[in-house]
């Protein structure tokens, strides 16, 4: 390999991905701390770094660097020859967008988040109709301009989980939905006890601060190069090495959001602190897809935090934060944050239902973007579909499908992303108890290093160096099914007592 | 006028302006939120946005762009003239850097501000004297770019306060001294009570934080485009219209560091919101100078905030906010604040002392830029001045010289604008009273809109079309003199009891 076109090559990708890191920061702060006046700015601030950014990525000196390394080098899995194949995918997929497209995209987000955030508060969803309508418009002629043979939703999921298709998602949540339906119907008839007020009482958000800061320590969140901010809908985002902040939001009676919350993007944040430093600004140093980060994140989550022997440890402590929690066996506490029960907001349901939170609105958003389902119809459509799905009436649009961030970001084909990640953890989790053995009896010694260690070496320190297949395959030596999320949800919820 | 060539380099200053709010933020969240660990990216990250910046702000385009423009046009003062003189003032000031350079300086000054940060909070010179050392080479290679005819100083002093000389600086600073001196003796003469204990009594951060809120907010600041933040050193920042942010600290047993903090950054904050909003991106919608920007600050801080009409509206609300002021008469609160007394930190100063701090500054500064004296004995060097002057011994240098951030940023000659900030404010102020009359009388009803209103017509609104000396002199009716501001201190403290 030509050592001098390399550098050259790779001085000209960090400068990207540095520039990259202050859009990262003018969003984080835009979702933060950013006054209410200054979303016009920084609308305009936004559009123009995404295409400044975009101009560098698709700038020919590239596709000559590269073309001049590809015909050079030896196919294999060093560093060089990962980043030379995932910045050429890069490349070829950027170039197909026009600078313009790519700044509408940008400055349309930002506005149309802003928007969002007023109608969920006011509860109106006319106010959000137009800003989606122009979204959708925008996200059609990105689809377009990727190109695809016969779906719509296949280039923008690709996006966000590079290779696979709409039609394989919708297979694999057609058959998780086949096993959770009869699991959620056996639970509701065992009439077992699932209490779950204890978490709606009083929890002081200092209190929920203080508890929740050394949780995410303990995992091994570091906070010498991470906070914890509050916004409305909670988020991670690494701005660069050093700099990977999670946030969250405190709900004074009720427990769930700020704790799981948190777990959460602390488990996508380690994944952001542990991807190997040297290689930042290249493909090596980033993370695979959202499948396989959003499997960080609900393997912490759910299979560590919401386990009874995190608690065994855990549990004196959140007593000694929460008066509420004072007089609550452990067992009763166990049994509500597993309460399984079909609920309107999707980031609060459990593990069971929260699969099918995902699917509908897969259904939903495939249907906007084909235009088979009008913006103006979506408030009825949501609500008809969440019936069905889970026997409930949506009281307003904030609590239904205004509840997420997502599509006025953008972000269609997203969601999806979130029950691979599930199907990832648990197979993920699976295949490390089979190594190290013994998982729960270490996490009630609060000891979670032995865990990380393995996530490291098995996931975080490869970068992009594996598409998501391959890294599935690699770390626990089968391709992605979704039979270890069936066997452990049922082997946690099915027959007998939770507990 | 050609109106398309005016228009494409309106474009590109515009860009350039919006690259530079986003360094803006990076700066604003440095100081604010960003996590230790990630100082050394942000300092990556601060280097390439200047260094992108400044390769934009000194393109040929912009210099052939700009000869077309002043060859054809007829010198005046609408906004179009005021524009194109000014960016060729600034693209002839910056094309003397290097990009390499500007660069440097950068991701110096955010390494050397962290080391500094650390420094000040171990007491310890030592870890910033290399930091230092560095930071005045880097300061010289750029003075010796810009080029002066006999002192160092003056093109540094130029960014901050164009077309002023340190041999100027001097001489007020000079004539500042010989009034101060015995208005400060003969206070200290007087043995009039001068009992401050009362501002370091229990001041919960909690009432702190709401009650300036209410004071800024009053006097004009507005929320819905600005916010407060707690840093180490105060600072106020304009990140974009509708996005001017201000900072302050708050200390649980001491009143004045946040009470007369936001007064003086909102003071900033009310100019940086009051630039008109139709001219962002040009000189036209900036501040003209340091010195003019500081006579807000120092105006509202002083002149308004420390008076007894202002005092007699908000003490009783005051009083609501905090217990420790419960029976203290408003009598000996007024005097408190108004306390003079030598003492060690800047930001604390009173106005009588004020004015030596950085007569003391700007003497050690230009020592040190001409390398008379070493950074090893700055130290000594600060406390023997500092006992000179004040008659005080410093205890530790976090008292002493690295009480202010300015040097760790690279922010050599900007101490004299806070003096010249004095002498404007005073003659500001004057004329303000003189056209308006009552001024007083309004601040004890809680009316600050007429004088905010004064300042938009004759400061805010103007933004660069005139320089410092231009603007003083058509909105006071005389050129800058130190006699407005003399004669407020000795009228306030001289002779008489000062409530």
């Amino acid at each position: 390999m030509n050592t001098k076109t390399y550098q050259e090559l790779l001085n000209r990708q960090k400068e990207i991905q540095l520039l990259g890191s202050m859009q990262g920061l003018l969003e984080w702060d835009q979702r933060t701390y950013m006054p209410q006046a200054g979303a016009e700015h920084r609308a305009e601030q936004t559009a123009l770094i995404a295409g400044v950014i975009h101009q560098k990525r698709t700038a020919p000196p590239i596709d000559k660097l590269l073309h001049e390394l590809e015909v050079d080098r030896e196919p294999d899995d060093s560093p060089e020859a990962v980043n030379i194949r995932e910045w050429r995918r890069d490349y070829d997929k950027q170039t197909k967008l026009s600078r313009e497209l790519v700044e509408e995209l940008t400055r349309t987000s930002v506005l149309s988040q802003q928007t969002w955030q007023q109608a969920r508060a006011d509860k109106d969803f006319s106010l959000f109709q137009p800003w989606l309508e122009k979204t959708l418009d925008l996200k059609r002629r990105e689809a377009e301009a990727y190109g695809y043979t016969d779906d719509i939703y296949d280039p923008l999921l690709d996006t966000y989980e590079p290779g696979v298709k709409a039609v394989e998602v919708g297979k694999v949540l057609g058959e998780l939905r086949e096993a959770l339906v009869p699991l959620m119907k056996s639970i509701a008839a065992s009439g077992r006890k699932r209490d779950s007020s204890i978490l709606h009482r009083d929890y002081p958000p200092a209190a929920q601060s203080a508890f929740v800061h050394k949780v995410a320590a303990s995992i091994g969140y570091d906070f010498n190069a991470g906070r914890i901010d509050e916004t409305v809908h909670p988020f991670c985002i690494g701005l660069g090495p050093g700099d990977v902040r999670i946030t969250t939001r405190y709900i004074p009676d009720f427990l769930n959001s700020a704790l799981f919350g948190i777990i959460h993007e602390a488990g996508h944040g380690l994944y952001e602190q542990n991807l190997p430093r040297e290689h930042w600004g290249t493909p090596m140093g980033e993370a695979v897809s959202l499948g396989i980060h959003e499997s960080q994140s609900r393997l912490w989550e759910n299979l560590v935090g919401r386990s009874r022997a995190f608690w065994e440890f855990w549990y004196p402590t959140a007593q000694d934060h929460f008066q509420s929690l004072q007089n609550v066996p452990l067992d009763d506490f166990y049994l509500a944050i597993n309460a399984v029960q079909p609920s309107l907001i999707r980031v609060e349901a459990d593990e069971v239902t929260y699969n099918l939170h995902i699917l509908l609105r897969f259904e939903l958003e495939r249907e906007l973007l084909t235009g088979r389902l009008a913006v103006a119809d979506l408030p009825p459509a949501w609500n008809a579909k969440f019936f069905d799905y889970f026997g409930l009436e949506v009281p307003d649009d904030s609590l239904g499908c205004l509840q997420d961030i997502h599509w006025s970001a953008g972000l269609f084909g997203y969601f999806p992303t979130y029950s691979l990640g599930n199907l990832n953890a648990a197979q993920l989790y699976a295949a490390a108890e089979g190594e190290l053995g013994g998982l729960p009896a270490m996490f009630r010694r609060g000891e979670f290093q032995p865990l990380l260690g393995w996530l490291q070496r098995n996931v975080h320190q490869h970068g992009r160096r594996y598409n998501s297949a391959e890294l599935i395959q690699r770390a626990t030596g089968k391709p992605l099914s979704a039979d270890a999320a069936v066997r452990y949800l049922e082997g946690k919820y099915g027959g007998r007592q939770v507990v």
